[in-house]
């Protein structure tokens, strides 16, 4: 799979102006790093990188590409020529995926000439910036959640291939499962989901249609009882499968109200082990505001896979140092600081983090309960091996364990780690 | 490029289930459509039907995906077999792309056995919640931009792929060009773009920088002026290019004082022709506000490819008629309708639009000046033609016009065009 035109034009028509004048070999960095985190939030998470080294190999530019960029007049033929050549020699390092990261955070340093380095912006930004930001809404969920097991299911409302990534990324931040079965085919994630409203609208009844999953999915499955009258369906439910039915959803309706009533119902029917899952528009602060509430599980949808308020994550990528010269846009006080970045994080003896230092073209002092942020994905061309999805996973949790606890809270605060940027030539 | 997989676990368990007890084949008619507009917007725009269609040819079954869903143990070999024979074999109908719809409008409906519709769901609620989410946006944009030209320049900050689909769904709502070069390849939409900060910030200064783009890009290029000091930037720009200069970009600032001043210091220099570009978050309501600006052109990223708010356009798919018999969810009053629906856009003599007539299992009675809102787009699994991108993009344009004035307004309101919903019966 091709990646090389997922892309912008500028990207092509800069490396072309580039090649003539002979700038193009010049040796330089790029950071990705967020100025902000989105409104409120307190802390971003790092996703997607394993899908930008994987973007990365497969950036090249066959016929189809050079044919489309010489009849759409994009660049001239000597770029074209230099473009069906290409392949990544430089270095690419960054925090690993599960990293948390804050404004100034150095998450990504991708470093070779500018030919090389400037035309991957662009697909680089996409994956970060899609991946960062459904992450750290899953995050949030999955604290809400305090250890109940959330499923993503909102395949529908994002687009089909942003969905696959969607999953991963929740995955990442801790949830259970994936409705989306690419997820699972790609990812090896696991997949979950047994019946819609319209597979009990098919049959002639409720019980028919439950009957009917029972017999293929056995009396553990989950059944939706919501497509007519709850507390009928919960009845039907338990008559069809047996006390040793596997769970119950609720996808409409006042969610607090109907689990309790939900449990004392199964409960009174000998269901005592059955579960109960609710959906429908659940966000982190629908999630919490169930906490006290007997359900066993969430299904989450819209929230998740468009960031819940905050579908991008407000990455840049940009030049930092050009031959060993640090260099930052000056039009507006953005407070950027030039120069190829390294990345630490102090922690107490306890080990709470308290502090991210990001030191410009020079190496903090090491103290005794720092860590090292970055690790190298790419080195002169050549890939390094990655975490696995498991690995960063358990990452994202053990951070999210060493933060402030006010970090974690939903409400709208400061990042929870403060990030010192030490400029070049600083201490 | 196999869809089959971009889909939820449960709708291939529904249809094992469907499968064994026989209510597979049953003739099943399901129906897209929003139950509401997202908060405050007065139409949503029809869009990524023609990206529907050609999902809906490419949803097969192979041989990898038949092994990861034995392997996942996601269903059974009799429901195995029957997917790898799937082909769709019923009819989907629906509002062209660049058609305007309403809560209740019914969009698309899919109509054939249960087993090959209800496998089709999520796919095609991911493209058209999507896509129509991106066009109406953009459609707002393009109102407030009053002819000036908009660039999408939004791919960095969505998923590499959604990126493509929303360039295209801006270009289809109005927008003059993209950023994005697959968006170029795969739909010849016309692709824009010149220099980022990078290419000066690359050079020793800003007139080897501009010197190097106008050297292979010509001095009818668009020059960046604002990575130092905007003024100094127009100087350069101008002793550089000439003042045959196409045009200047300011990306960062206050731009209504910038462009006034730009515009200013452009016509002392006799750069009277050049254009003058902004950008930088805008969305419908900065570019409303830039309208008594000396500003030719504006490009648009973040806010469009996020939906400016809305990032998903809350279409849902209903079933709603099995074996001729209207069915309708009926645990909440969602005033949702069964039975398929016939629609007409009633106009008065003037073309302006007045009212939705949307009737279950029958033909509103004709008037004068109706237009039926449904085409054929697959009809007994054959491939219908489809309106061009262009011809969506004309469609819009007209349905933009023939809508009350106060439809296009940016403030909240009501629907700009009240849906009449006529039940099964009614009149």
């Amino acid at each position: 799979m091709i990646t090389s035109l997922l892309t912008d034009h500028y990207e092509l028509t800069m490396l072309s102006a580039a090649l003539r004048d002979g700038s193009a070999e010049r040796p330089c960095v790029f950071e990705v790093f967020a100025r902000r985190l989105p409104s409120g939030r307190r802390y971003g998470v790092v996703a997607g990188t394993a899908r930008v080294v994987e973007a990365v190999a497969n950036f090249r530019f066959g016929p189809d590409e050079i044919d489309f960029l010489r009849s759409a007049g994009v660049v001239g033929d000597e770029t074209l020529a230099w473009l069906s050549d290409y392949r990544f020699s430089g270095d690419i390092d960054g925090y690993a995926e599960g990293e948390l990261f804050f404004p100034g955070s150095p998450i990504l340093t991708v470093s070779g000439t500018f030919a090389e380095c400037v035309v991957l912006e662009t697909l680089i930004l996409s994956i970060l910036n899609h991946d960062a930001a459904i992450a750290a809404a899953a995050a949030r969920m999955v604290t809400a959640a305090r250890g109940r097991p959330i499923i993503e299911m909102g395949s529908r409302r994002t687009h089909e291939e942003a969905a696959v990534a969607a999953a991963r990324a929740a995955y990442l931040a801790g949830f259970a499962t994936t409705s989306n079965l690419a997820a699972g085919a790609r990812y090896a994630i696991p997949t979950a989901g047994t019946a819609a409203h319209a597979f009990t609208l098919l049959h002639d009844d409720e019980p028919a249609a439950f009957a009917a999953q029972v017999a293929v999915l056995g009396p553990g499955t989950t059944l939706l009882v919501d497509t007519y009258d709850i507390t009928a369906g919960i009845r039907n439910a338990v008559a069809v499968a047996g006390p040793a039915l596997g769970a119950v959803r609720i996808d409409s309706g006042d969610l607090s109200v109907l689990a309790g009533h939900a449990r004392e119902l199964l409960d009174s029917l000998g269901a005592t082990e059955t579960k109960i899952i609710v959906s429908g528009d659940l966000d982190e602060y629908a999630i919490a505001a169930l906490a006290a509430e007997p359900v066993d599980g969430y299904g989450a949808g819209t929230a998740v896979v468009t960031g819940s308020g905050a579908p991008t994550a407000g990455l840049v990528y940009k030049l930092v140092e050009v031959a060993g010269r640090a260099v930052v846009k000056r039009s507006e006080n953005k407070a950027t600081v030039g120069g190829r970045k390294t990345a630490v994080r102090r922690h107490k003896p306890t080990g709470t983090a308290v502090e991210e230092v990001v030191a410009a073209q020079c190496t903090p002092t090491p103290m005794t309960h720092d860590r090292a942020l970055q690790r190298s994905f790419i080195r002169a061309g050549e890939f390094q091996d990655l975490p696995t999805l498991a690995e960063s996973r358990e990452l994202l949790r053990q951070n999210l364990i060493s933060i402030p606890w006010e970090g974690l809270k939903l409400s709208a605060g400061d990042p929870a780690v403060p990030v010192t940027v030490v400029p070049s030539g600083g201490s």
